[in-house]
């Protein structure tokens, strides 16, 4: 499958000659332009364009999913939602969240500042350890991101108009509706997995009646919660770093929902990445892994510890309503942890269930299929397979409760 | 306060007779339709019109409430959502929710079935008992109308476009955000209570940071849940009642939230009347207030067993997919009672938030109003307070606990 057509750069660089904003941005002749094809996303076609006065990133949707096809239509749509997630979300986080330059939506082609010098974190992370700031800086993103979108910071006016406007995208949020929580749970065309290896850990996993009861559970309030406008589709092969830097694209799955979605998911892909880096051989750990699981604390504490600040200094929303409590008394503490354990609960629940559909589903990560060893990538697989059933079906008090839980799966799979 | 222009009646009936489904409904010559003006809410006005073939209710909404007058601006775009919300929740509840017969958006004019021989259930609860099927009614009312909007009943696309819709509400929403879960815990100009005697009760309230952080919980929710469409304002004064039926009316805080907002409501605005029926002589409670209790008892159950019923027979939505839980085999039971253990958490805090309101904020109900002797009025509302008290700070396992704790609250503010 997929489509052969080769792109048609010089129809790009035309239409994006076409943009003023554009041309200036870029200048001198466009015919001079350098464009080049660079992305390697699912579902849409990314190019680059360099002029001697600067650089654009153009993304262009198809109304289908670009890997698939025609076959698979998409509501080409999604560049709308992206572009808006994209200035919402750079409103807050502009230092991880590149700037928005144009949106077509009569053709869904859009613009967007090129990252320079940055490669996709998922590539790097198979490549080598995590960046020394990746954690503080992507917990310090979802913190600005969530707790600014929510009704912690925004009048509920604003939050309604916002809500009502992401509802539309409601193509998008049904792809996440059937491939996380329901269409890998029972045979379907298109779920993949490691096979024969794992094909009894799958038939043992669909009949777990307690792990189909707890997805169900995470769909219900993926679908009921309007928590903060969510990026959506947070793994790492959305976020772009550099050697100093860290960004995050790709929004075109956002949608208001529960924080946990976000946070889980980006986790969900540090552990894959985790039990995919080396299979376990007498339970040792690299050096690398250690550093994943290192990030994966730092992702979630600096996140609970900016968000708690956030929320202590810029108490603007309608929630806990600053008139009934007066900054300097902070009788709110207490509560404010409360509230971040009930996100921490969403967190580990949405981590399990999107490691699961990456293990058995369609959109398996490089992380696992670049393993060539079919039986060595069935027990890196099993690891997280078995991580995830605990974080489904277990307390987890804190974020090193996760991380020793990680461990054990990993060490217990090559037993 | 107050406008004190009388209606125009014969504007009315022209108006009416520009609209053929209307004059057709009425029949006869629009010169003769006996008009009377009938409503006795806080913002909108009603009126009746007979003809020889049958009536309508015609209700119009002034950019005002109504009984403040000009100076308190509303919205009169409510009449469109209260529109709305009578389709939707009618087309689940036929036999408890009037038939819309218009709406022009324009002139914010709405015609609703006439409920022939209804009178206002709180007055009738003021009068003498609860009529014998009105727990019944009214369960099956919340059962419907809330399962049927909700995830468990609605395709997920349909769901986004209903919460799309009823996001544009936000005008009326901010009042119960602002009426129910804030102002009354602090100085504002339209706070009221029976002073002296409560001034110390409503102190002592508002220094209770455990009280205000679940109040503020409770709005968080209100602000972040889309669980279903409710009604929005479900007091004994939304509620028409004749011999045999029960009709809820005034829609028009519709809004998708928890579901046991308006169930709370609703048990809120009985146990009022339960407090305010007669004061604690002796720890005596009458027929009419063991009835209520009754009553209290019999909404919670039959919506308990009407959702849990409509939730096994038609499984329609996207949340708990049927595709994962086959008809049959019932794996779901327990989820169920787990999903209904949420919603009546939900259930006891909205609806401890409603009697505090009521007690202490601008819309005090006519139950405790009309008690002449302030003292008794007093020692009534107190019981209600504390009521609500332990209902936001303490576990209730069930509803038979809900009403040990009234019983208890009315008996203790008696001695």
């Amino acid at each position: 499958m997929g489509t052969e057509t080769p792109p048609d750069l010089a129809d790009i660089a035309a239409r994006v000659a076409a943009v003023p904003v554009l041309a200036e941005r870029l200048g001198g002749d466009p015919a001079r332009w350098e464009v080049r094809e660079i992305g390697d996303g699912n579902v849409n076609s990314v190019f680059s364009l360099h002029g001697p006065d600067g650089a654009v990133c153009v993304k262009q949707a198809p109304p289908f999913v670009r890997v698939a096809g025609p076959s698979w239509p998409l509501t080409p749509h999604r560049a709308h939602y992206e572009h808006r997630a994209l200035q919402e979300h750079r409103r807050h986080a502009p230092d991880h969240v590149p700037e928005p330059l144009h949106h077509d939506p009569g053709s869904h082609l859009q613009a967007i500042e090129y990252l320079d010098g940055h490669v996709v974190l998922r590539q790097a992370l198979i490549a080598g350890p995590p960046p020394d700031r990746l954690g503080h800086q992507l917990g310090d993103y979802l913190a600005r991101t969530l707790f600014h979108t929510s009704d912690l910071a925004l009048p509920a006016h604003r939050k309604r108009a916002l809500v009502a406007e992401f509802e539309g995208n409601t193509e998008m949020c049904a792809i996440m509706e059937q491939m996380v929580f329901t269409e890998i749970y029972h045979p379907f065309h298109r779920n993949r997995w490691t096979s024969p290896h794992l094909d009894a850990d799958v038939r043992r996993l669909r009949a777990d009646t307690a792990v189909l009861i707890a997805v169900a559970r995470l769909k219900d309030r993926y679908l009921t919660s309007r928590q903060a406008l969510l990026h959506g589709d947070l793994h790492t092969g959305s976020i772009m770093v550099s050697d100093h830097a860290t960004h995050v694209i790709d929004q075109e799955f956002a949608c208001f929902g529960p924080m946990g979605f976000d946070i889980g998911n980006l986790l969900a892909h540090l552990l894959i990445n985790y039990f995919a880096a080396t299979p376990p051989a007498r339970g040792d750990e690299t050096a690398a892994q250690t550093r994943l699981l290192e990030t994966v604390g730092t992702v979630w504490t600096v996140f609970a510890t900016r968000f708690t600040d956030l929320w202590r200094t810029t108490p603007t929303g309608d929630s806990y309503p600053a008139a009934l409590f007066p900054a300097g008394t902070d009788t709110l503490h207490a509560e404010r942890l409360r509230y971040l354990d009930e996100v921490f609960r969403d967190t580990t629940g949405f981590c399990a269930a999107e490691i699961v559909r990456r293990v058995i589903g369609f959109a398996r990560p490089a992380d696992f299929t670049t393993i060539e060893d079919a039986a060595r990538r069935a027990t890196c697989e099993r690891g997280a397979l078995r991580l995830a059933r605990t974080l489904l079906l277990d307390d987890h008090h804190d974020i090193h409760d996760v991380i020793e839980a990680a461990r054990r799966s990993r060490h217990h799979a090559g037993r």
